[in-house]
């Protein structure tokens, strides 16, 4: 297992931690001064910009592009629009490419009907991967807590995760293991080891008691209960070596504060809490 | 698949449905009256009283009773504690069994370290079940939904309470499957025929869209995402014959309003969503 301490070059951040409250040239610069290794980039914050711009000031920086985030979601009542989602998913396909992103996080989407919309998430990341290839990025299927279930996300665990990983059988395809979405599971050791060579990124934060707001209310590493150590410990054992990427929500307490204060604390509890 | 249009006797009120507004001679009353089969009490109701009283007005109403509610949590930190705990239940045991309950309700507990909290869970599981089965009474093992594993629950899935079930191998050990704690598991069908013959009792309710608060804010059949009669089909198909127990907590809304008015309205939901 990595040694973290001082290591914030095994780090990535993920944006989202920063609370989009400047302009992304702003925060890539808050993120290289920090001594990070990485970050993770949303599509808001390249929308109508200079794409080749912001890559070429990342590269400047020193910094990877872990991740882009994030799909738009598959499961639509009408046949044109779950073509459209598939179509904006090939655009964000090619801006990920263009960014140099390692990955793109697959946020799948959801239904009143489970079944049927775990049927078409499977049918478009199927007609995502060519393209995927083409391009060298690696879509990467985040499975997203249960609370989700109704809004976000029809994929719920890992080893449905994994199962869908099976079934598409494509190296492009990964996994996206969050410690937020996936600390509960009794099976979670035995299915990242089943995720050995599959597994696309890491991203921690951690559960607050009381966990209040499920969406915008996550907290930094080391202020909730999540064993994140042990959590890494069988994802590296699980081969995967990238930087570890901290995504954090929250609304009320981090993303209110100045993006110098919670680099650095993140910088702190990444070496002491990771 | 049972009828359960016009049949509320096939529906038992699990009282905390009803919101704790009333002494539990007159929630008693109120369920008998709506024509309902059975309910499921409290320890709270039950506290301080003649259990003897409680039991002859609940048989003189005709009414079963599914389940006593519920377990102290087994997992914690010193080993008085665990003991407690242990004793505190089988003091319940023995109350669940003077009310004649077909189940009692095993809402195991958690603790930061959720290896350890499940270990402690099997072990005192394990201590409860001579005296389950000398009184006759099932212990229903009760896996809540995922997102409250940091405060009330290591067991999140009915997978896992299955594997509880099978290492501890007694026959008054069951299932107790609740559609809001897993309606979102992509094996839950799997799961559910695993259960064959070990459903100690089904709960229904719905999951609310947004879902506010995880805790107190439970919908009304009818009112959320959960396609309840998929599982109960399920369940059924799995040999569960027993009745269909209500229960729903909601602090803002139905606990709010008058008994009968909720009685009814779940009545009514009853012979439509379930």
């Amino acid at each position: 297992m990595r040694d973290l301490k001082d290591h914030p070059e095994l780090c990535a951040i993920n944006t989202a931690t920063l609370g989009f409250q400047a302009p992304v040239h702003e925060v890539i610069d808050e993120i290289a001064r920090a001594g990070f290794g990485g970050l993770a980039l949303w599509r808001r914050e390249v929308d109508g910009q200079d794409i080749k711009a912001i890559t070429k000031h990342i590269r400047d920086a020193g910094l990877k592009v872990t991740g882009y985030c994030r799909s738009t979601y598959f499961p639509a009542d009408t046949m044109i629009q779950r073509r459209a989602n598939i179509a904006e998913n090939a655009v964000a396909l090619h801006e990920a490419a263009q960014l140099g992103a390692e990955n793109f996080a697959l946020v799948v989407g959801t239904g009143k009907d489970l079944s049927d919309a775990r049927a078409q998430v499977i049918d478009g990341i199927g007609q995502l991967l060519p393209l995927a290839r083409a391009l060298g990025v690696n879509l990467a299927l985040e499975p997203l807590h249960p609370v989700y279930a109704a809004d976000r996300s029809c994929v719920t665990s890992l080893a449905q995760a994994l199962d869908i990983c099976d079934q598409l059988g494509d190296p492009h395809l990964g996994m996206l293991i969050d410690v937020y979405h996936l600390w509960w599971d009794a099976f979670v050791a035995r299915d990242i080891a089943r995720a050995t060579g599959r597994i696309a990124g890491f991203h921690v934060s951690d559960w607050l008691v009381p966990v209040g707001d499920v969406l915008n209310n996550r907290g930094m590493m080391g202020d909730g209960v999540i064993d994140i150590p042990a959590l890494r410990a069988m994802v590296e054992a699980a081969g995967y070596s990238g930087l570890v990427e901290v995504e954090i929500f929250s609304t009320q307490n981090w993303w209110k504060r100045p993006m110098a204060e919670t680099l650095r604390i993140a910088k702190e509890r990444f070496g002491a809490f990771v």
